[in-house]
């Protein structure tokens, strides 16, 4: 255990004063010893946010605040975080005793709120620019809330969205979803592995079809 | 403007040393004058949830994150957000052009973006915990949020929710929406004027009849 934290303290180029910080970080609750990453996740979910968010607000300057929240949300979703924390093998750092590995993203993040914690917020500063600012992405568009807004602005109404159909086994479900603005005629389609996906996918093709993509 | 401007820096006690800030935080698009406070308000949404998030983790040190979460939620949330505009009579000091008056939360959050960048974190902070940390308040459940998980870790599915009608004029529509999971046979229903809030009330009722509160 000591050694598993001094490698990966080396790696993130973060020595902790507080050991039990890093240890709660890295512990899944099916460890069932009392500690969990959970809390920690929780902190470093929002000091994350605000870094990430104060950095793209600073270094541009004349782009509008929803190019920004989508840019933010490029480097804050699940999927980055939990390739972030593949580039750093976090997995056989982590303590857990489900049969799957769970997801990085979390750990990324409750790393982060140890580290706040331990160092203050330059040194949590320190490890998002280093481990997630240090590469260039491109924002993500959410078509949930572009085509909730257009709809409330300009219909006054809200997308409706339906499951059309759901397949494979429990773990491994398709879901195919439509979208529509109630009395419009247009429809946009999507599916995914999750219902979110699919909204969105589905979301991005009315948006397409309305001539606002 | 110089006035008005010097009476809520007053009342918020706080004293800009760049006017333009709070000028900026004060505007609305319709003005039509080259500034607005959406920018500003990307950033002090970002500092505020910050400040609080830190603020009820330290305070509560033995509750678990999804309780933090619901009472963060209590303190960021729109509703609660204009009333604090409205103790502090804000409308009086928006410039806009609409016939409606604009959302105070918004700007709320935009004074906040532009006490950070004039004062610094430390001032930001001082704002919030004066005039938004400064009420108890209850946890706000997230109910679908709940659902989700529930359905996520002990039915390996996803609630699934119809809007079951919508009546009423355009600005002014009542939504009921039902959701259940896929093979249970439970069903919450719930009716709101947004689609939001009706999902929420159909989880509620749903969480309740499956006896999970």
């Amino acid at each position: 255990m000591q050694k598993k934290i001094e490698k990966l303290e080396s790696i993130i180029g973060y020595r902790f004063k507080n050991k039990q910080l890093i240890t709660e970080a890295l512990t899944h609750p099916s460890c069932d010893n009392g500690i969990s990453y959970e809390r920690l996740e929780f902190l470093g979910d929002i000091i994350l946010d605000a870094v990430v968010g104060i950095y793209l607000f600073k270094e541009h300057s004349s782009v509008n605040e929803s190019f920004l929240t989508d840019l933010k949300a490029a480097y804050v979703n699940s999927k980055y975080l939990h390739k972030v924390g593949e580039d750093i093998k976090l997995h056989k750092f982590i303590n857990y005793k489900n049969y799957e590995v769970p997801h990085l993203d979390n750990f990324i993040e409750a790393i982060i709120g140890a580290i706040y914690l331990d160092g203050g917020w330059k040194k949590a500063e320190e490890f998002i620019k280093r481990f997630i600012l240090n590469k260039k992405v491109e924002p993500i568009q959410n078509y949930k809330n572009t085509l909730f807004s257009i709809a409330k602005k300009q219909f006054k109404t809200e997308p409706v969205y339906q499951i059309i159909s759901e397949k494979g086994p429990p773990h491994k479900r398709i879901y195919t979803v439509k979208v529509k603005l109630p009395g419009k005629r247009f429809v946009g389609k999507g599916t995914a592995g999750n219902k979110k996906d699919a909204e969105m996918a589905a979301a991005e093709e009315l948006l397409k079809k309305m001539g606002f993509k």
